[in-house]
């Protein structure tokens, strides 16, 4: 006897290796999906959320594909080293766009996220995009993603030919505090993620993502 | 007295150095914009396309950047040597979505031209995709490109400012033999432009972008 073919959904879920791509992995295995994950090396200050990804997609016993290239005119503090990384208090964060702004990169992630879905017979994209306790970022917000879907679905194989496609953002209305609960209540394993831009042996506790990290866990009760 | 700086309002333009990137460029140039040509590596079957790109820059005067990314998935015959290119005739060209096709590629190659555009304030985006005389790809056509400007929009820090963004298709409902003439009206230098998928030192003839082309050629006359 032959194992018959999984019927599972197929998802393909962008995982950084931080703490919001890691819940929304679990997020899509609780699901039901059947995930592929997806990373970047492009160019950032550290590898150090690479290998978490790797950890990450290993416990979680999925694929990782590894998508490398390089944005030449990226100015960026979060892959330049010659520009600071902003350390502002977290009451200030949200007000207009920091220097870690990496132009068009969420759209990037997504349309390789499509390339691969549209490979694989994928019917979602998950990204871990959050537009409440978030950094500024243009593409994190949800009427975003919602017009990048209706480009993915006109632009696919999988669209074209009547299929579902779909761009799900789990996180994208929570605050960290209640990304954090999400995280617990689905088991996934916090202490494994790299939030920090910074990227040294501990997070610097200083960065805009730090510091949105700490205030989640704080304000969850941890 | 120094110089003021120029006025001109940028374009990137996605440049593969085929014929209707070409045309689109020159399109461009006419338009009045100010131009930085973008085009990609990524693991086509020769590079061939890429020396065209840069005679042509260099012709038009433009800076061209060039992305490099691997897509590990791709099972496209443009990218895969183990796959045979379709030789169809033209009457078939267009019945379903060739074995050339790069799965959400002009998606991707959008999405750089965005994080361009959002870094040097350029304020429109011009694909040479077409949706006549084309290959059957879903990416290539008009209520796509018309989804991935607002996604654009959205998604960008000059959207997000309130600047203007746009995607220009000049040639999306133009037959090749409309392409041709336009560019010769242009004056664009159609002589140095590289469409074959193959890469030889002379087109093959044979595959569907040469036959395309060839058709448009001789339906514009020449």
């Amino acid at each position: 006897m032959s194992t018959p073919p999984s019927r599972k959904r197929k998802a393909v879920v962008l995982l950084s290796g931080g703490l919001d791509s890691t819940v929304s992995l679990w997020w899509a295995l609780g699901r039901g999906f059947s995930c592929d994950a997806l990373t970047f090396q492009y160019g950032q200050r550290h590898r150090r959320e690479l290998t978490s990804a790797r950890a990450l997609a290993r416990q979680a016993g999925v694929r990782l594909h590894v998508v490398r290239f390089a944005l030449p005119w990226s100015g960026s503090s979060l892959t330049s080293r010659r520009k600071a990384l902003p350390t502002r208090s977290a009451g200030k964060i949200g007000a207009g766009i920091p220097s870690t702004y990496v132009p068009g990169r969420n759209t990037i992630f997504l349309a390789f996220a499509l390339s691969l879905a549209d490979q694989i017979g994928a019917e979602a994209l998950v990204i871990g995009a959050n537009a409440v306790d978030y950094s500024g970022y243009p593409d994190c917000r949800g009427p975003y993603l919602r017009a990048f879907e209706k480009a993915a679905r006109l632009g696919s194989k999988t669209g074209a030919e009547g299929g579902k496609l779909a761009v799900l953002a789990p996180l994208v209305n929570l605050t960290k505090a209640q990304i954090v609960r999400l995280g617990r209540k689905l088991r996934a394993p916090l202490e494994k993620t790299w939030s920090c831009y910074a990227g040294g042996r501990k997070p610097c506790g200083a960065c805009d993502s730090c510091v949105l990290r700490d205030k989640g866990f704080i304000e969850a009760g941890e």
